[in-house]
């Protein structure tokens, strides 16, 4: 059985969100016990990360990192009309994931003790980003 | 019902294939409507991205990214006997990505408004690539 | 049919280990002869590459650029309690994979033939990982 569902985040802007909860009710409720949920995001400037989930600075640290690794108003950078923020959201977009595959045992996201799933906005504004998620299974 | 194919790229050396229009072909042709696609690349010098399909400056932008964070000819490096290249092109792939998973609904790729899927060449010289395609659905 | 199994893993603290052999045994006991083999790592320090597997020194000058890009003790870092490995081996982990889908033909991973699918230990200590595998086909 296939089953095919959306989740919609409206983000605060750059940052991480928890999909983790959201995304275990959805393998709930397709009543899936064993399969596969594929999450798939449709933007190009939001990804997903699997992360740490007991201490929030973990994701501030990953922030500080990539902000230092892709720099708003990167010189580098001509595509630029659609803010400094635009260009770095893509190159963080490409070097997370925007594809990403978890296994589905005993009817849920089978994950480790210490990961959490999550959504990264990479641009400043907050968004409205879309998951779409495919629970695959039996 | 699994149906397995495969794109075959001549890339033109360093730089990004749109394979979208590809994929979406094999899909329609496997007459899957609803399931998932597995884009597999077979090599570690050449990769896949999700990227903005709108203006091409956002390729070569994210390109002009890679190039200075995985630089030609980089003395860190002692793996040169393939040439300057090679061992960037193996950076490069292992921050993109091999594997790349897409939901298919009502017979199509269902991808963001935006989103492209491209085979990233990272070799500076022109190679025959392979993508192997894994449709699973119904 | 969906076939669950777990990859117990040693590392000798950070590096590679190979685990494409491992997989490849497992894919093989699981009889299915096509479909899709998902490798899930449960952990948030220590990812998954696909890597050139002929010359190991490929995979050593891929930890120095990564070294580089993410050094131990970087200043720019808050979390620092569990170590100073700690906060770039999640770093590490969100650049590399956490997940990744191989496609299975003729009952074998359909890898490319320099292709090797490695365990990547990000913690200098020694740590015992597991990879989840979700076989699914027929």
């Amino acid at each position: 059985m296939i089953h095919h569902t959306e989740l919609t985040i409206d983000t605060p802007g750059r940052g991480t969100t928890d999909v983790t909860a959201a995304a275990q009710a959805e393998v709930r409720e397709s009543g899936t016990q064993s399969g596969t949920a594929l999450l798939f995001v449709q933007h190009t400037s939001a990804s997903l990360i699997v992360c740490q989930n007991a201490d929030p600075q973990v994701r501030r640290d990953l922030e500080a990192w990539l902000a230092r690794a892709a720099p708003d108003g990167d010189r580098i950078f001509r595509h630029t009309a659609e803010g400094p923020d635009d260009m770095p959201a893509h190159v963080r977009s490409t070097l997370t994931a925007t594809s990403l595959t978890v296994p589905i045992v005993d009817g849920r996201l089978h994950l480790g003790t210490w990961q959490g799933l999550y959504l990264y906005e990479h641009r400043t504004h907050a968004y409205r980003r879309r998951i779409h998620l495919t629970i695959t299974g039996a």
